[in-house]
């Protein structure tokens, strides 16, 4: 079993729940690669018996660090049109006993939330249809260019073969400020594995913090928002199979504490699969 | 008092419960304007007596027309740290009883949801920051260009001073397709109010539909998902004031029903107050 399969791998135990658990495959530095509980989160949806269609936009809140150990989600269809389903999801773990009741957190809040999600599912139909966003051009092929060296790096980089275009993760933190953060890369799951729904929702979470691309010095960050868009159905899913896709993400502003990237993932034949937009935290 | 005052004049009726209306001062063709609905579903978490910092992230889903009448809202924050707070937050109407139960309706769906949001409050420190994003330049001032007629329109853009740089809703639906959808333009509210964060997320969804720019013809659509990022906190909104700021729009992909856009806002000085994204339905 390949071990994004072994991440996603979630079991009903009520209706609308299902248990899951951090993977160590997908390790971060602490607690698990958000992308792999965005997958979950979506997972929940895709595994629900009143699913109707497949995924167009979801966003993920990171509520809270993400402990190793088991989470427990609940899906909900919140409502269910002729061709749009709209869901509600979370991630619960039992909650740190270091953080005690004096934080001021009142009445309305659920003890345990890690992570909320939204989902829109949908039925498509074809339609006139049109790339507005420009691919990269002449952009070497993977096999021309080499694998990012994973070595020291935390788990869930070396589940992803990347081979950057520009924008590498640096070689060090030489506090040299860069004039952009973009990146482009040829990205895939390694080992090799079909895309589908949830590792394209992972990977749109796989691009690193553009605030290191651009600083080129540690700094302590979380992603707290997360929205991808899918424009890829199942079908052209197939098509892309195993192969390499092509990302690119970049930076809009750095104020205050936060930052937004913005990204996209592009299937070899330059169709978009998905856009994908994010809030991060950081603190220098 | 100014009609976007009343628009988002919400009443407290229970812990966590809103009462608000649709305002027929922002009607859209059917129904309200959704930027109204976005700004009403985040000053419920603005009012709510556990608020902790600022808006730092918004995302509204579409779940239904929003008719006309009284909108019952609710708003939880299930999950409040150090200097961040998530929220949940739903809209509810009266169900239309042309819509039966032989909808497919399950045991999970909640009767009545018309719109869910979550959003992320955060209290600022000050930081190293940049704008990595471009603002267009050598834009004419607002006072150079003229405001767009809104004579035959909706009531809702009739509530902006809207001055296109280019990409304006076309004069006609000739069917002449343009190569790209981008728009440039000043916008402000009309009458002149002084910005806040529920003004802002509703201008974050003041941009026409780009498939309109794109295509001029006539389609039916519908945002699904509206996700708004704040870079801006009270302080810079208080420097914008009644200002014009700088809006620029453009889509990425259409496909199979959906599209995504996406915008940002820039205050006359260059900040960049916000970037905003979406998903939108569309029939052709």
């Amino acid at each position: 079993m390949h071990p994004f399969d072994e991440a996603i791998d979630l079991c009903p135990t009520a209706p609308h729940a299902f248990s899951g658990a951090a993977h160590p495959a997908y390790a971060n530095m602490v607690g698990p690669f958000g992308g792999t509980t965005a997958a979950q989160l979506l997972q929940c949806a895709m595994l629900h018996p009143e699913r109707l269609g497949e995924p167009v936009a979801l966003t993920v809140n990171f509520a809270a660090p993400v402990a190793d150990g088991p989470i427990c989600f609940v899906a909900r269809p919140v409502r269910t049109n002729r061709s749009t389903q709209h869901w509600t999801i979370e991630a619960h773990q039992s909650q740190d006993p270091s953080e005690g009741a004096g934080k001021g957190v009142g009445s309305g809040s659920v003890s345990g939330v890690v992570a909320t999600a939204t989902a829109v599912f949908a039925v498509r139909r074809e339609t006139w249809s049109a790339v507005e966003a420009l691919m990269p051009a002449h952009v070497p092929t993977p096999e021309a260019l080499v694998r990012m060296p994973v070595k020291g790096m935390p788990a869930w980089p070396q589940r992803y073969d990347m081979r950057f275009v520009e924008g590498a993760f640096p070689a060090a933190f030489d506090e040299q400020e860069q004039a952009h953060s973009r990146s482009t890369l040829w990205v895939r799951d390694e080992p090799e594995r079909a895309m589908d729904f949830a590792s394209l929702a992972a990977m749109s979470d796989s691009f690193f913090p553009r605030i290191y691309i651009r600083r080129r010095r540690r700094a302590l960050m979380g992603t707290v928002s997360l929205t991808t868009y899918f424009h890829a159905d199942s079908a052209l899913l197939a098509q892309v199979g195993t192969r390499h896709v092509l990302g690119v993400a970049k930076a809009l502003n750095y104020r205050h504490g936060y930052f937004d990237q913005t990204g996209e993932l592009w299937s070899p034949e330059g169709q978009l699969l998905a856009s994908t937009h994010q809030l991060v935290y950081f603190k220098d």
